[in-house]
């Protein structure tokens, strides 16, 4: 399937590289985890509204959820001003992060100067 | 300043690895837009409560807003369960993107299957 990609976010493939996805959950707000798309990655997630990742250590294609269950059904997409990133909107299916946590930014990194 | 950086995340810069950081709004939970850090640029932004980042194509830190004044107050710091992701939850001044938008994700990237 084709899917025409904007130039900016296209850019970055032409050339090689990755683009970061952010899903965030289209409920709360919350963000939920960060991972990688190549162009048929964000190609195969606006074709099937499934969030799809490439995997950098596996390179291959990740269909969030497969195996796990915990799919993310994409509500919209945006993409930020140099296309290099990407946000995602979703409908989170149990917990986003493989240790069973809602969300991967489960861990705080501790006091900030001033709070 | 030495400030000590949790093992997940320290290993990626032992390994030359910058990592992500993405600024979400601490009120509204938007996401504002998403940028690097090095060690430097990580222990800085604790130092400080200033959001501060490495710029790759400058190859130099970066203090947000230090020429537009659009500032970010740091909130909170959160990371992600491979360490290669930060989050920020962040006091924006004015405008996060340069170009004058609230947030760098403000350009929809089209309909998605389904929607």
């Amino acid at each position: 399937m084709e899917i025409s990609v904007p130039a900016p976010i296209e850019a970055h493939f032409v050339a090689g590289e990755l683009v970061t996805a952010i899903a965030q959950d289209a409920t709360t707000n919350e963000v939920l985890m960060l991972a990688w798309m190549n162009r048929e990655a964000l190609s195969l997630t606006i074709a099937t509204g499934k969030a799809t990742y490439w995997s950098r250590s596996r390179s291959s294609l990740w269909v969030k959820g497969e195996s796990s269950g915990n799919s993310q059904e994409v509500v919209s997409i945006y993409f930020d001003c140099d296309g290099d990133a990407i946000l995602l909107k979703v409908h989170q299916t149990g917990a986003a992060c493989h240790t069973g946590d809602r969300t991967c930014f489960h861990n705080s990194l501790g006091p900030v100067a001033g709070r």
